[in-house]
């Protein structure tokens, strides 16, 4: 995967076609070219906090918004809610759930760690695509965030 | 002010002229006939945890969103965001602060406390409009919440 210098969007994803899905919502519209896709929990983690292969990243602006799954291999998306959102450095990032689950104990536990938003994947095409564009000109064009 | 029994959306505003456009925003599109406007932070307060003229509502359904003031009379609008989410029942309603300031320490403060997202009120009129319309329906149509 190619390492883009600035990351505007962090999608934590590890189904391809919803990646591909998202990716292209967001392309088509020209919210951004700057989107990282990383597959699990682990590299989302090490990504935000620069370690490991991202520790190179230590000094890069931070993503303007994450989009995260919740079922994810190695580190699962409440742990990785739970940890951007204790530490008071990332805690500002707004990190958008994107969750095929409409379980009630998945929303309580998400609003409880802090999520900024929850939205529950359609399993329509046209409507998944529609979704992840209006929450890409939501949080990119309308919400405001610190420098 | 008539106190209605369902609220959907509680906007926090001391500035009649401001409530006034977000209302017509709102209803214009019909996103929702519930809402309650409350002057002050107090007051507001008092509605989220059914405390003295709201004291009736301990057993009522809470706001699906909170658009909050910053500069508010007697509690500001940090205090009812600091309030809001140090307690776990009312952590997970979704608070958009909507203000005219820009000002760093009040985004950080605001992302650091937990707010679900932050808005700029937009000088001119038809942004205004625009900007309450889109926010009321990326909360109440796309994002989900906790029953």
């Amino acid at each position: 995967m190619k390492e883009l210098e600035e990351v505007e969007i962090l999608i934590v994803e590890d189904n391809e076609n919803d990646a591909e899905m998202a990716l292209r919502a967001l392309k088509k519209n020209n919210l951004t070219n700057h989107v990282l896709v990383v597959p699990d929990g682990e590299e989302a983690l090490d990504f935000i906090f620069a370690r490991g292969k991202y520790e190179y990243r230590k000094d890069y602006k931070r993503p303007r918004m994450i989009l995260l799954d919740l079922k994810l291999p190695k580190v699962d998306g409440m742990e990785v809610l739970r940890a951007m959102k204790e530490n008071a450095e990332t805690r500002i990032i707004p990190i958008i759930i994107l969750t095929s689950s409409r379980e009630e104990c998945d929303l309580l536990d998400s609003y409880r760690l802090g999520v900024n938003s929850y939205i529950v994947k359609p399993v329509d095409f046209d409507k998944f695509v529609n979704a992840v564009h209006d929450l890409g000109m939501y949080w990119l064009l309308l919400n405001q965030q610190p420098k």
